[in-house]
This record gives C-alpha cells, sequence and structure tokens, in this order.
C-alpha cells in the first residue's frame, strides 16, 4: 500500500548534522519508503554559503533563501538543524503556516520558545518534534512524553552534555586539572574554541528546561532552571569525591518536589556515588536517569552530539511526522496543562560536601558545629585534617535547602577562625 | 479542547499487573483524561476467580465472562494481562473484530503469533502495543520501532530476564553455585516455583524473536531463536571470567550479519568485559544494548518486571493508543518489509572460551592446537594449569563460526589426551 507521489522535505542547514540528514535520505531512501509508506524526496536545502560542495547533494536544490523555501507551499516537513533563535525561529513559524511540519534539533529556541512554537504548530494541526534537542541519539523526549505517558515522573537527572563530561571524565581518570583537560577536548575537537556554552552549564540548562517542561506537564522557561557551570572543579574536589567513593559530575536535574505541588531545575557540578549509574558514564557519552512513580528507575544511555547520532533522531522524527502526515494525524502537542510553580534555587533540597580552611587550634570545630546547627543543616560527617597551624574541615551534611546551606556559608565566612570556603559541592543520586 | 465522553476499556485479567493498571487508572485518572484529551473509563474487568477481593475495583464490573467482554462493541481498548497462548489469541482477535485496539504484555503470544496479530489489528484498522511485553517498564519496543525508524540497526544485546539475572549476580557477587543461588531467588519472590521459562531461556527467546522482528523489518518466529538455559553455568565458571576480566550474563542476542543479508537470534549464557555497560546490571534489573548506523551505541536500562512497572508500560501504550482513537489514526503495524533470511545458529561468529581437562604429559597442547587449526578455529590466548598428572586447558578463541567450534569440540573429544570439555562459554560484547 505504497503511496507514489513523495513528502517533500525541506532542509534548512546542511553542517555536521545537516550533511548526515541528506546523506542518510539518499542512502537509505527504501527503507525511510518502506517505515513511512511512501517516498520522501529532499525538496531543498537552505545554506548560508552555497559554494561550499555537498557531496551527494544535487546542487540544483541548493538556495540561500530559507524564507523563500518554507514559504513553497508544497513543503511536508521542515527540518531545521540551524541552530539558534533567529532566524530558526521565524522560519519556523513561517513553515507552520505555510503548511509543513518540522522536525527541529534546536535545544536552543525550544528552550526559549518551545510555548509559542507548540501553539503556532496546534493553530495549523501540524507537528513539531525535537528529539534530536536532548541528548543526541538518545531516544528520550519520545520515551519521556509518549512512553511515559501512563506515569508520573519524580525527577530526571542526567550528563545532558557531552563535552563537559568528556573534560569531567579526563579529570577524573587522570588527575589532570579543568584546563589542561579543557585544552585536550579542544585539540579532540569534543570542546569548541569559545567553550562557554558547554562549560557554564547553557547548554546543559537549555536542555533542563525542554526536559521539566516535558516530564512534568508544566511550562518551565530557561530563566527557571538554575545554572552552574563546571570551570571552577578541581583535582582537589575529585581527590575529595573519591574519598567519599564518589566521582563529580555536571548534572541536570528536574525534580518535583516532595508534596507534589512545585518542580524545580538545575544545573551544576555535583558529587555522585561511584555506584550509581550515571558514575560510568564515560567520555562524551550522555545518560539520563529518570525516576517515575510506576516504572521506578530507568537510564537512558548513547552519544549525545555528533552528525551522524543527531540525524539519526532527527531521521526517526522525520519518519514519525512524515506518518503522521499520511494519516492526516497529529503527535502529541505541548502538554502544559499541570502548570506546577516553579520553585527558586532556594527551595531545592539536597546534601553537601564542603571544605574549608580553618585555623589549627581547639574550639574550631565546636564554631563551625554551632553555625551550621544555627542554620539548621544536620552534618552527617566531619573530617579535620591539620598541620603548622593549618587545617581543613571537611563537612558532609544530611538533607537541607539550598538557602539554608547559603545561610550557612556566609555566617561560616564571617568566623574568625575560618581563612576560607575552598569548595562547596552538592551530593546526589543517594 | 477536552471530549468528554469517555474511552472505554476493558482489562483481560486482574493479577499483579493487572490490579496495577486498574489502580493507576482510578488515581491518574485526571492526568490521563488530560494526556489522552478524553477520560478513560473502566468499563469490565474480565477474571478467572470473581470471589477474591479486588480494592478499588466496583464488583459490577468484574466478569469471568471475557468473551462478552470484548465482544461488547463499544469497548475501545482491551488491554490483556492474562498471559499464555489460549485464551489471550482468541479474545485479541475478537477484539480487533469488534473495533477494540488492543494494549497486550504478553510475550508468549506476541513472539508465536505477532504476525497473525498484526495482521487481524490491520485488517480492522485498530492498533496492537506490547512495550510491556519485553524489559517491563523500559520504553524499548517505541524507541526501536519509532525513534531509530531513521536508522539501521546492527545489534539489538540485552539482559532481559530478571529472575535470571538475579541468580547470575548472586553467583558473581558471593561465589555461591546455581543452586543455591535460584533458592534465594526462589525465596525472595524472583524466581517461580517452576522456574523452567526463565532458567532455561524461553522467556528470553520469545523477547528476543519480538526485538530481532522489530529491529530487523523481518519476521523471526520462537523457532528461530536458538536458546540455551543457564542452568549448567558453575562457580568455576565465574572463576574463569573473574580471570579474563569478565562476568557472565544470560544475553539475548540478535544480530544483522556483517553483509547485511541475514539476521540471527539467540539466547544464551555468555562472558561479558567488565568494562561493557552491560555488565554492571544488577539484581533483577534489566538492560538492553542497541547499536545501530548512525546513533551508534544506545543502552535502555530499567526493571524488567514487576507490576508497577510493567503497568507504566501498559498505561503508555494505553495512552498512545487512546489518542490515535480520537484522532482516528493507528500507529505503526507490523514492519516485515525487510524480509531477510534467519540463519542458523552455526552460521552465527563470536568468541569461545573453553576449559578441556587433559592430561598433564608433553605434546597435549600441540595436539590440541592442531585440532582448532584444522578447523580453522584461530586461537587468542591458551593457559595451562596443571599438577599430579592432571591439567586443565583453558582456550580462548578469535572469532570463529559456531559450526567450527562445534566441530572443533566433537574433534577434542575423541582425543585420547582430552578427559573431558568442562565447559564452552561464549565471549560477546568486545
Amino acid at each position: 500500500m505504497m503511496r507514489t507521489r513523495p513528502l517533500k522535505v525541506a532542509l534548512l542547514g546542511c553542517g555536521v548534522v545537516g550533511s548526515e540528514v541528506a546523506r542518510i535520505m539518499t542512502t537509505h531512501a527504501d527503507d525511510l519508503a518502506a517505515r513511512i509508506g511512501a517516498p520522501v524526496e529532499l525538496a531543498g536545502v537552505a545554506v548560508r554559503r552555497p559554494s561550499r560542495v555537498r557531496e551527494g547533494i544535487d546542487p540544483a536544490l541548493v538556495t540561500t533563501d530559507a524564507t523563500a523555501l518554507v514559504k513553497r507551499g508544497d513543503i511536508d516537513v521542515v527540518v531545521e538543524v540551524i541552530g539558534g533563535i533567529e532566524p530558526a525561529r521565524t522560519l519556523i513559524t513561517s513553515a507552520f503556516e505555510h503548511g509543513a511540519s518540522v522536525v527541529s534539533a534546536n535545544k536552543a529556541l525550544l528552550a526559549q520558545d518551545g510555548a509559542a512554537l507548540h501553539a503556532a504548530a496546534g493553530e495549523h494541526g501540524r507537528d513539531l518534534y525535537y528529539e534530536a534537542a536532548v541528548a543526541g541519539a538518545i531516544p528520550l523526549i519520545r520515551p519521556l512524553r509518549e512512553s511515559l505517558a501512563g506515569d508520573k515522573i519524580n525527577r530526571v537527572m542526567g550528563i545532558v552534555n557531552g563535552t563537559t563530561n568528556f573534560i569531567l571524565d579526563k579529570m577524573d581518570s587522570t588527575g589532570a586539572g579543568y584546563q589542561e583537560a579543557l585544552d585536550e577536548a579542544t585539540a579532540l575537537g569534543y570542546a569548541e574554541a569559545d567553550p562557554t556554552a558547554d562549560v557554564e552549564g547553557f547548554d546543559a540548562a537549555a536542555k533542563a528546561a525542554i526536559l521539566a517542561g516535558i516530564a512534568f506537564h508544566t511550562r518551565v522557561r530557561l530563566d527557571d532552571v538554575y545554572r552552574e557551570g563546571m570551570t571552577e572543579v578541581t583535582a582537589a574536589d575529585f581527590a575529595s569525591a573519591k574519598e567519599m567513593g564518589c566521582t563529580i559530575k555536571l548534572l541536570a536535574i528536574c525534580e518535583r518536589a516532595a508534596d507534589g505541588g512545585s518542580v524545580t531545575a538545575r544545573v551544576h557540578p555535583a558529587m555522585i556515588p561511584l555506584s550509581h549509574p550515571l558514575a560510568s558514564v564515560r567520555g562524551a557519552y550522555n545518560a539520563v536517569f529518570v525516576e517515575s512513580d510506576a516504572a521506578g528507575q530507568l537510564m537512558f544511555y548513547g552519544p549525545g552530539a555528533g552528525g551522524a547520532p543527531t540525524a539519526s533522531a532527527v531521521l526517526g522524527d522525520l519518519v514519525a511526522v512524515c506518518r503522521n502526515r499520511l494519516s492526516g494525524a497529529t503527535g502529541p502537542g505541548e502538554s502544559a496543562y499541570a502548570a506546577l510553580p516553579v520553585s527558586p534555587m532556594g527551595e531545592v533540597v539536597t546534601r553537601y560536601h564542603i571544605s574549608l580552611d580553618v585555623a589549627d587550634k581547639p574550639g574550631v570545630l565546636a564554631q563551625v558545629a554551632t553555625v551550621f546547627a544555627e542554620h539548621g543543616v544536620s552534618i552527617d560527617t566531619v573530617r579535620q585534617q591539620g598541620k603548622d597551624g593549618e587545617a581543613s574541615l571537611v563537612v558532609v551534611t544530611h538533607r537541607a535547602s539550598d538557602a539554608s546551606l547559603t545561610g550557612t556559608v556566609e555566617a561560616l565566612r564571617k568566623l574568625d577562625t575560618v581563612r576560607g570556603v575552598a569548595s562547596i559541592m552538592r551530593v546526589e543520586g543517594e
């Protein structure tokens, strides 16, 4: 029952991901046709630099006028792999207006304007799919919004940035410092020349906003996500982590509050026990740990970036969207009915590992312990090391709110006997 | 845009899984309605023993006449969690004939009669979903048939039976023998009184048939799956595995041949390196490792059984099927267009770990090595241990076909100097 009129696909962007999408559409044309129920045809490829040779793509399809391409009116699906906010936002909106469904890999845009884009898709009865926007090839958006649609998700915690995981893994396995590990990541092509978006957690924060929105059926804006980068993680932090049987990962954590009445989303480095499944995620791999009422603990693991893996996710969406076109249906749109409030970071409750440089004299521990007690932060363990009048004090707390911990640290800094707060790190996954 | 007429669900079976499905349908009714776009109503529950009290289920809904329930004509979705071939097969077929879509958790039936059931669903324009049939709560069927629909899957290798993983993990971590570990699994409720279906690999083989069919777009029957149980794995095998930096898992392995022209599916115990993600899957957890052309290596991890986890998968399917009903569409049906031949076990190529009891005298190794060479099986490493005229010889081979290895072992058994073949185990995941 194969339909013979092909579905027409416009490809916006032909870089690392786009060229792989085009390549697979050509080499696997028969498979795609069989799986969709109709052939798919690359109807146009919008690029910025038309002079660059693009192997395997008919030059007649290449255009610099993306606007005209999405307005052609005969396009069934627009695949947007340009990235960034504009012109991607305008092009996607225009695609819906002109009758196309959209497959996008654009995490920044989805995190910032997902609600408006979903609304535009819904208004025109079209699909907006974006599996490739989070964790590359790992099937994650579809499992969250479809497989777990009958369950209640309580936590999504993941390594969603390959660059930072490569750097942290390198620091962990070799004892290297941050800069040395970053240099190696850059040399190997895992980090960009300007690594800010990765190492400062902006990329992971965009993904956290998308994941939290889907997991909790609540609109979570990028501004709602607390963000802390990993540029200040040191070799000493890894040594401390090892003493606790932990390693350090940059985590995106989306949580439903214990009372169910609010949610939080955050990105920061954290210690996690070596026994946690996320601890053994190596190199540039990504993995996302999901906890739900009925399913319990699930984990999804795979390559989080790269041309071919991202193209795999894009093409999976393309098949689904094309099947929907043929049947006249649409897939799940935005689900924000729960509309839970997003709480600020101060209300997040977790454990903390704090290293203090203190004077090596009697009574210091008592002073420090008093400050913790006054702020309602209960201490789990303390370890003292001292010599020559200098000492360090490592405190691991029980669960406490971020606000309480912040208050504690401010008060500690005011103690004469505390020379400095060497590091504060959250402890997750226990 | 909520439709007010509820979708009617008939539940066949109200045991461990069914009662969880009914409970969640009640407690999460508002969430399910919001996610589907219409309320869902439990319209009837077919059971064998109506006298048993079922908390939270209106006794008026309970019936022993499953046949009449599926024929009522007003049922939108039949959820089948009875298990086994009959009466499940007849009831599901009847459900399609009477206009219902079906969500099933029945691996045995899907493995044996999946093609016929898909055909019946297609004939009546209805859905057949069965995420819960493989690896419990882990989203796996949907990722394979939808997320990876634009990719080419080359291998699916997984731990898909929690009982046997619990037993093997126990043997690995405590040094216990098979019987001792099985007894503990039985005492803790992980193994049934008659554990045959689990320990002899029948359960895993059914799942392998389903996974291979979906992964390779090819019909794979239960009889096509090579099956070997794990009752003969010994503490000595684990000791040998440790010496190689491996552990032992019961694996379901579905592979596309290197030339792409055929596929294989098999279930057997195998050594895998401790560094492989599947090696660290503990207790009764399941995990499935997927390798594809574009996505690379993916892994899906979670609880493979249990009432609530299985219900999570059933309800995810229920939401999808209900959404399809409302939009008048159907989800992906059987995809068997590739119709690749399924090769017999003899053509499977892998590595082997073979322990021989041999006479401790000069020339034995030369004799043994000659037999391997004559059968075209290349040796990677040999380890000899001997005392008092008895010796053991551990041979690890390079990759060779199962047929070559079988021929080798037959010839080895005929050597006077070989007193016995203590164990043969495949080595996977390298």
